[in-house]
């Protein structure tokens, strides 16, 4: 009897612009059998492979990002906008489709010692997600591996993520953009 | 043999001014077992008192909100900054320092069946709480719990919310601004 987790995600027509299906995470989060089990079935993929810590990123990616870190048993690294994190920290610079942003992790979070499984709710472009592969491997770290709950392949992030040497996993796949 | 979760938490002078002692939890997070721990002593307080959701404040709410929701068995909803939710929502004003600012949640997420359990990283003069509490209950729902990680008592948020008819727990409290 397993829950069809796709159906619980909400698409939501012209947002935030027109000509864009939004995918609303937020209807499976809320639902308590689907939130749980999303998480379940992503650190399923990863048991016994030896990660030390998941990194989530802000915002939504903390949302599961924590629950993978606690079922695993390993810590968990917020990778944040930049200008949020208290301590000394490195960042990393992506572009947007108008301008650059920065992501920042604190500089003394993880290193060769670790290794981090990066934790998302979605890929599109893949700009942010390589950002912060780059950003975390830069400690020393291994970061080969990042899980999202949903991909949107023809965009081409998750193939532009595993070019970049990264093995990529995601619960459900939406066509279109 | 129990962990020292304070003992976990770094405090950094002077951030973000001259004079606060700015408590960080990141240091807890990356910790595998001092997470855990964090999560599973929070949710120990509130099992069986038939909490259907947990409500986490952006952003550090959502790390230790998530892992709540999941040990808990129920659903999470997400208390976003203005105009981060794509669909309907409902807001709240609340007063800063200078100026004021708005949290939102969805319109439909929880309602009169729906029993609350509120979760942030740290509670200092309640503003954002007390803002997401009368929100919670406007939908109808029972908001009636709250639950942080640390308490800041010299500041007297606690005391607010308490006042507001809200059960307060906190994991660790530090003395002082």
């Amino acid at each position: 009897m397993s829950l069809d987790l796709k159906s619980l995600v909400r698409t939501i027509p012209d947002y935030p612009k027109k000509g864009i299906l939004f995918r609303d995470i937020t209807t499976l989060i809320e639902h308590p059998e689907g939130f749980r089990e999303s998480v379940e079935r992503i650190a399923a993929g990863y048991r016994g492979e030896g990660i030390t810590h998941v990194a989530g990123i802000e915002a939504r990616g903390f949302i599961f990002g924590a629950g993978v870190a606690i079922a695993l048993g390993a810590g968990f690294v917020p990778v944040r906008k930049k200008g949020k994190l208290p301590g000394e920290t490195i960042g990393q610079n992506y572009a947007l489709e108008y301008g650059v942003d920065t992501i920042e992790i604190h500089a003394d979070v993880v290193g060769p010692l670790h290794k981090v499984l990066l934790v998302d709710d979605l890929i599109a472009t893949g700009g942010t997600a390589i950002a912060a592969v780059g950003l975390l491997r830069r400690t020393g770290a291994v970061c080969d591996d990042a899980a999202f709950v949903i991909d949107l392949p023809d965009i081409g992030g998750a193939a532009k993520l595993k070019a970049e040497g990264v093995t990529v996993s995601a619960l459900m796949a939406f066509d279109g953009h």
